[in-house]
């Protein structure tokens, strides 16, 4: 199959105690009556990597979560009181490992002899929350992360400012979250709070995408960056109100140019996110200096041109910092030239069947990353999880080659009535049927099943003090505590 | 109006320091700089009324999270800096009385001169949970019973067993939780629980009306009550299944006898909710016995008839409790014959617009009791606390007399999708449209003031300590910290 291998082996069918906290790596032979999360010999690295290290850590507090045997799980496991773990892809492989693990009711832990080969369909299975609409507190996101990893997501797509909130403290421009934040003092992310997630995702084998969309969306930049915005006119008058970033000033490119290399610092994934979607043309078109510049340049009527200029301008910034980009569609559906290892993000609903869409990018040549069919902001009454479950990302008319372009998708939360009070219910466990879409086989798709994996899965996050909501009528043994 | 006339009135315009906890009652001469509760003299009770003592003592504590001067809240008060709160309806009175005072940064309260006459234009103001298809621990449902009162609900309607389990441990029949709770042992209420429940929503202003349905939603009954139920058959032979309670055996209705003792005296209410909706008539027309007890009664083929002649015998058996009974629409539709102060509670939303049902019901000289449009249950994408808010009860073409019959609404949270998780963001706000339309004037339903009002409430509510969602996009000053 396509997508890095990797692999999971459990050396022998095992019973186990989780009788000796503090953990410790293995490092000498296995002693009977102890488990031990070990270095293979095969591993690529070995202790000091700090992410495998952590993540031996995190998953040996995570066993006390265990939880009982599921009815028909086959005789106790009888063998040799240890295991091998071999672990080539982290820290997924160690969560695939907790959630085969089980314990009885006098603490022992058991382990069916097992041999796991596992490996993502798709390489970038992402996550968006939205910091602008609603200010989300460092917790909920540390939060998000640590759940994100149990579901195997490996992208944070940060959509961390917009229209109503500014809350990034940027370093070039204090002004930016001073006036554009909610709060300045308690509504904010300073350039801690920024890398503390970033180390936070690193360690959990999450990357993290920052999303500064531009050129609309950005009205609460305007108070901290005068003349940033295009001034809207009612008739010959400027009529106060401001519209998308002004496209014919140098000063926005050079604007544009200290933001963005203070962003491709702090954060240091390859990819940005850099938005373009949903330009409303009404404020450029009542502007007379953007009207008579639409003339010189002759746009004519336009403006969808007038945004193909500020936007190339934007990503020859960008690619001179050594990033490379991910648009949403509009971007490529108004013909801006893009480089060629551009990541088109689908998203629309209602412009036709977003299928059609990922055929149109990826018969340009290039990568799609779909969302249109994945936005769990919109929520409805049932079990809308299986919609969302039962898309196939690659179910459009395309190439062999076209196909391979896809390379994965991101369940979006958009901030309008979602914050720190339901952000947690209303992500979990909807989300993680969208992961394993994005994780199994194609072929792994029959609702039944899921729904079982997936109901089962929910107890365990219970148990792990997430607060996922119910997919319909039921119980966990052991119900939400955190309450 | 209609409804108990009720006042609050604040005395003077006022300045206060909350500086002296604990908190005492007043019963001598306010001093100054100092704020108490106390009784008017023309208050019906004085000391030594629990309902009113510990409500002083609960909006004590409560000052303590209120907000900041809203913009445009007028000069700061002037005046003697002590006040007179003469609180007549309870405590309904106070929860308006904390809404009105606003703090600055040094700790003083504020509260301009004020006079109030405020009272509910429906006496029966309620909200359902259903502890069935989602066990709720106790803590969630004190907790909905605090933010009730904070609404001004006065009636609790516990929905507390239905097909999928039965939690209500019953001192009579102790085998109907212990084989019919999700889990005997953790997923049940106790008799001490129930009490404990009463007790905390009367201290509130709150009634408490069970609700054991029957004949239909009773699938949990079954293994701890063998013979109640009919048996369902396949052809000639039962098929294992289960259907509704048995209407046709002599001892189910000692059972009923026997149950409906016990609830009768565990839940003090007057009014007993009997349930009586969506009877499957399936199973019954399958079993033989039935069908020959229906043509001996010379029912023909009219199962509803069936249905009529349990409920009747029901209706008789609370009868002679002395208590009353509300029922769903159903009884009403059927035909049943009722006693003449049965309350009719309109739910159904696909057999037609409600207005006719509450029409039809209250032209019988029945009372009606709302629900059809507020289920609250039933998510969709928005804002859509507005549809309920903008429900007028009395649009429906009938008489004055038919318009007094219509007692209240009760917003209903039906648990196939909600549990600890997510109960409390999904309910508020949202139930707080559904609590002004039944507390305030008719006359009182634009719906950007209700904005207004419901968007600063809801930060109120996050200061009390309660994760009440967004109504949209924004912020509070002071967002949930309980996470």
């Amino acid at each position: 199959g396509p997508g890095p291998t990797a692999c999971l082996s459990v050396g022998s069918a095992s019973a186990f105690s989780r009788t000796a906290p503090p953990y410790q790596l293995l490092h000498s032979a296995p002693r009977p009556g102890r488990f031990r999360f070990g270095y293979a010999r095969s591993s690529a690295v070995g202790p000091g990597c700090a992410v495998l290290d952590q993540a031996f850590a995190r998953y040996w507090r995570l066993l006390r979560y265990a939880g009982p045997r599921a009815p028909g799980e086959g005789p106790e496991a009888a063998g040799a009181p240890w295991i091998y773990l071999t672990v080539c892809l982290l820290p997924a492989g160690l969560e695939t490992f907790s959630q085969l693990i089980w314990r009885d009711e006098d603490g022992t832990f058991y382990l069916n002899k097992t041999d796991i080969v596992d490996f993502p369909r798709f390489a970038h299975r992402g996550l968006l929350l939205d910091t602008s609409r609603h200010y989300l507190p460092l917790r909920a996101i540390l939060e998000t992360l640590d759940v994100m990893a149990y579901n195997k997501f490996n992208v944070f797509h940060w959509h961390i400012v917009d229209d109503p909130s500014f809350p990034y403290e940027s370093a070039a421009f204090p002004e930016l979250s001073r006036k554009g934040a909610y709060n300045p003092a308690t509504h904010v992310y300073t350039l801690n709070d920024v890398k503390l997630v970033i180390e936070y995702a690193r360690l959990r084998g999450i990357r993290v995408i920052s999303e500064f969309d531009t050129p609309g969306h950005t009205l609460s930049w305007g108070p901290g960056a005068p003349g940033l915005l295009t001034p809207c006119y009612a008739g010959s008058i400027p009529s106060g109100a401001y519209g998308p970033v002004n496209p014919i000033l140098n000063t926005t490119y050079q604007f544009m140019t200290e933001l963005f290399r203070e962003v491709s610092t702090v954060f240091p994934d390859f990819y940005l996110h850099l938005g373009g979607d949903e330009v409303d043309f009404t404020c450029w078109r009542s502007n007379p200096k953007i009207q008579a510049f639409m003339q010189w340049m002759g746009f004519g009527q336009d403006y969808a041109k007038l945004e193909s200029f500020y936007i190339q301008r934007l990503l020859n910034i960008v690619s001179s910092y050594g990033k490379g980009y991910v648009v949403w569609q509009e971007v490529f559906d108004n013909g801006v030239k893009v480089k060629p290892d551009t990541i088109i993000h689908v998203w629309r609903e209602n412009a036709g069947p977003y299928q059609q869409e990922v055929a149109r990018v990826t018969k340009a040549g290039y990568r799609a990353l779909l969302s249109a069919p994945w936005y769990l902001n919109r929520i409805s009454y049932g079990q809308d999880w299986q919609a969302a479950y039962q898309v196939e990302p690659l179910e459009f008319e395309g190439s062999p080659e076209q196909k391979a372009l896809v390379i994965g998708g991101e369940a979006c939360m958009w901030g309008e009535f979602v914050d720190v009070t339901n952000l947690t219910p209303r992500l979990w466990p909807r989300a993680g049927a969208i992961a394993e879409r994005l994780w199994s086989n194609k072929t792994v798709r029959d609702l039944q099943d899921a729904y079982i994996r997936l109901a089962d899965f929910r107890c365990t996050l219970l148990r792990r003090g997430i607060p996922a909501q119910p997919l319909f009528t039921g119980y966990c043994d052991a119900e939400y505590s955190g309450f």
